[in-house]
Formats: C-alpha cells, sequence, structure tokens
C-alpha cells in the first residue's frame, strides 16, 4: 500500500491527504437541512449530513490526490450511527481508488493492539470465516506503550501489505509537554523517531524504498521535521498541521527526502471547510465542493512552488 | 462518578474492576453455537456471541463488584456490528448500576479529542437537541500529546461529574521503551505522573479526596506503583496486570493509600475466562458465568488479605 500511495503522489504531482474530519459547523446548510428533514435532529440525521457532506467533498477531489484521512473521533462522537458513517466513508472512498488513512491513534497492550490492527487493517476470524472490519489502507497509531503494542500493527502490514504511521511529533501546541523532553541528550520524538526507522526496517516491501511504517511529524515544527528527516530515512511522513494549524508550504519542504518523496501533507479543514474561509467565500455554502476543489489546487501549487525554490 | 465509585468499592469491599474484553476463544461453545445459528458465522454472529456471553459475566458478578471495564477494541475488531455490542454492554452495565469504565485509551489534538471526550463522556449537539454517544461513566486516556490532548476529557469530566484515567506506566512488558526513559534524573512516567497530579486538582468534586483524573499505573510494576503513589496522593489508580498478566494480590499494596482507597484492580481474562484455568475447570463452559463468579470471590479476598497483612 506505500508503493500504492507513492505511485499515485507521482501521478498527482500532489503530496496530499485531504482530512475527512466533518465538525457539524462546517456542514453548509443545506446539507443538514435534507438530513433533518430526513432523519430528524438525530444522531442518525446528524451521520446522514456528514456522510452527505464527505460524499460531495470525495466526488470534487479524488482525481487530485492520492488520499484521505478521515479522522475517526469526528464519527465516533456521533455513536453508532456515527460509525457507520465512518464505515461509508471509508467504503466510497475505496470505490474511488483512494488511499485511506484511518486516523485513530490506537495503541494498547500486545493483545488489544492486535484486535486494533485486526479490525482496521486486517481481517477478523468468526469460526471458519473471515471479514474485514473497517478495512482502512492506513492507520495512525500512538507509540506511548511501546514496541510490544506496535509489533501487532506491523504483522499485519507485512501479511496484508499494509502501513500504519506512529506518532512522533504531533502538531499540536502541547505536544512538547512529554516529547520534547530530553533523555540524556536528545528529546524523546528523537527516541521515538529511531525507534521508528527500527521498526521501519522490518517491515520494507519487496519492491521499493519507503517502509510500511511511517511517522506523524506537525508542520508546526519544521526544525524538529528536518532532525527526523535524517533519523528516519527510509520512513514516510504524515505531516498534519498544514493551513489551519499555522504551517505553510515553506515550512515543508525539510520533510521531503531529496528524491521529492518521503512526505504527505495533510490539510483538513483547510480544505474541506475552504467555503468558509475569506479567500473562497464567492464559492458559498451550496459549492462548498467547488470551494475545496480550489483549495486543493492551491495547496499543490504552495507545495510545489515551496520544493521547486529549495533547488 | 468518582464518589459513586467510591462509595461501591465501601459497599461491595471489592475494589476490582472486571475487564469485559471478550475474545471469541474465551467464549463457550454453547454461546457461540447459538448465535452462528441465529446469525450465521459473520460479524453480527460474532457481536451476538459476545454479548451473550458478557450478559451472562454481568448478571453473574454485578452486586459483588462496583465497576466493568469493557475494552472497546475487542468490539472494535468486529466492525459495526461489534460496535453495537460495545454499545449494548455499556448500557447493560450501566442499568444494573455497575459503573463504566470505557477502556478506549484515545487521545488527540484539542479539538479531536473534544469530540472523542463529547462521544464517550459527555453528549454531543445535533442541531438544538444533544445525544450521548456511547455513555460511559470513567474512559482512560493516552497523554502522548500533552495538555492540550487532555483538557477537552477534564472539561467534560467538570461538566458531566465523570472522570479518566490518563496512562502513566502501563502494565505490558514493553512499557519501559519509552515511559522508563530518563528525564532529568526521573523516569518519565513519574513526570506523567506528577502532570496528572496537577490536572487532578484543577478536577476535585466539591465532596470527595479522590478527582475526576485518574491514573493507570500497571500492577506488574509494583515498586513503581510506590512511587507514583506518593506522586498522585488524590489520584484514583486504575491498575491493568493482575492475574493473568501475571500481578499477584502481594504486588497490589502499595497502590492503595492508608485510607484504604485510591486504587481499583482490573482483571479480564483471569475472571471472564475463568472456567478455562484449571483451577475453575469443574464449571465448565456451560457455566462459565459461576466460574467467573467464584473468580471473582478469590480476587476479592486475596486482596483483603494482602491489605490486612500490610498492617
Amino acid at each position: 500500500m506505500i508503493n500504492k500511495l507513492i505511485d499515485k503522489i507521482r501521478k498527482t504531482n500532489a503530496p496530499i491527504v485531504v482530512g475527512l474530519d466533518p465538525m457539524l459547523k462546517f456542514v453548509p446548510e443545506h446539507i443538514k437541512k435534507a438530513a433533518f428533514d430526513g432523519y430528524g435532529e438525530t444522531l442518525e440525521g446528524a451521520a446522514e449530513a456528514v456522510w452527505q457532506y464527505n460524499k460531495g467533498i470525495v466526488d470534487a477531489i479524488y482525481d487530485l490526490v492520492p488520499a484521505v484521512k478521515p479522522q475517526i473521533a469526528m464519527y465516533e462522537q456521533f455513536g453508532i450511527p456515527g460509525m457507520i458513517a465512518f464505515q461509508k466513508t471509508v467504503d466510497y472512498c475505496k470505490e474511488k481508488d483512494l488511499v485511506v488513512i484511518g486516523d485513530i491513534k490506537r495503541g494498547d497492550i500486545g493483545s488489544t493492539s492486535e484486535a486494533y490492527a485486526v479490525g482496521h487493517l486486517g481481517k477478523v476470524s468468526v469460526g471458519s470465516k473471515s471479514y474485514c472490519g473497517f478495512g482502512e489502507d492506513f492507520v495512525t497509531v500512538n507509540p506511548y506503550l511501546g514496541s510490544d503494542g506496535v509489533q501487532p500493527f506491523m504483522k499485519i502490514c507485512r501479511e496484508e501489505k499494509k502501513g500504519i504511521f506512529v506518532l512522533v511529533k504531533t502538531s499540536n501546541p502541547s505536544s512538547g509537554e512529554f516529547q520534547d523532553r530530553l533523555v540524556g541528550e536528545k528529546p524523546l520524538y528523537e527516541l521515538v523517531g529511531a525507534q521508528v526507522a527500527h521498526w521501519g526496517a522490518e517491515c520494507m516491501p519487496e519492491n521499493g524504498s519507503y517502509s510500511y511504517v511511517g511517522a506523524v511529524v506537525g508542520a508546526t515544527y519544521p526544525e524538529q521535521g528536518k532532525i527526523l528527516r535524517k533519523v528516519m530515512p527510509r520512513t514516510f511522513i504524515l505531516v498534519p498541521g498544514y493551513g489551519a494549524q499555522g504551517g505553510k508550504g515553506a515550512d515543508l519542504v525539510h520533510f521531503f527526502n531529496e528524491d521529492g518523496l518521503g512526505a504527505i501533507i495533510n490539510s483538513s479543514r483547510g480544505i474541506i471547510a475552504a467555503y468558509q474561509q475569506e479567500k473562497y467565500a464567492e464559492f458559498g455554502g451550496e459549492n462548498y465542493a467547488d470551494a475545496a476543489r480550489a483549495a486543493v489546487l492551491d495547496m499543490r501549487e504552495d507545495i510545489a512552488q515551496a520544493l521547486a525554490a529549495r533547488g
């Protein structure tokens, strides 16, 4: 799946993943109205609104980008109906041949991580049969519990040729509270990064130069990104924090390797709620999907210019 | 909810939480057969088996213990039908007046943690209405992203008088890989523990001496438990790792305060799959729930003896 991601990045010339994080406040009024008319102001109504909103965005951007990243919390908050909307979104994106990165940030002790790995990336056994629970292509993983929490995901990655992105240095303001603590002379995120490189070496595809084990490093920390790029040369980096969280194209160049690969930049509300920004306000809520498409094109250009400028 | 938990611990004289982590290999054949006869060897069949299995256990132990802890991964692996079984389990345990600790180990950047907090502990707004997504009483939280990932949970705890247990030192063999790294002269888990105490001070109930913000510290690390007990005097500690993972009654005494409170010990397969142990084999699969009840009584006695012996 890492090779498919790389192929699609090359074809689209867009190292971009669109975050499908559908807060209700992003959903245009006409979609909410139709959903609430059909299902009432219920969890089912919210889930229907989210699903229709996503579908519009996916239809508008699937030819431009290699991947999408639904943030499961935004669905989980609506209980079971929300989880069904998550499932429909994953399935629909796969129909459109998008690579689906489930932003689930799971991580637990070994036997429990195995259940998450099986449910999201693998197949679960039921008697003599086996089934996909959610069926994403990649998921994000929290490393705090150490190797035995990550290895069950690695096992499934090797078996199913799927992938993970392990949290190393997250994009949020307080990420430094623990991640930047100095362990000897190095910050914790660098040790986690070195461990990710080590895990990754055990999970290389037969043909290809990037591992099934990737990393998450926030665009809001470009200096740390520069260090981590060197610590993890064969690791694909998922970079959140572009746009709404403050990251800019020029901040991103050090996340990429010399081959122009090695990073994929996420933007969520900057794309999916573009119509709420002044820059794209002319589209209006009715044309929110066209606004999302325009925002993807602008983001692609911003990144291309930044990469060209690094010489 | 922390006060309700404490009241129930006092009434039952059992600082015990039963982990409802229903792997299919624990479910007795007669339950699996009935479920697969009704729904086939499908995700729905697996979910039905898990739900019926749980119901039997809950009916057998609800008068003996204050709380249960469903591990959401064991449900999530079965996709949507599994999540429905999780929801039914939570609802049923609440009907039985058990305190429900959702072992979800979520944690993300601020806006996303807010969605998890709302979905699992609070109420989500849909238009002019609001709904419980999953409705647990407590959840477990991963601290790797720092304060802005935890504060949305704290906010909901204060509003709804619910609680969280933050991962500090987990019970698994490789928990030391990052958690034990020395930051200056102290291991990372101790810094996380100090931060949990700090967060906890901002989340004290009006009447009561323990905070809404608890901690997870594994029974498999009694020495670390002793240190952390002092670092976090007003923090209730959820202690996994008893029984199947190797923790014994004598290892547990340092997790408790002088008041005999401050800790609640989890056992999962040691209770729910007791009938598969030699000690309880006479019960057989048909009477798995009675075996679970016997195992709870033995665990209660083991802990009581250990606490009495500390003098």
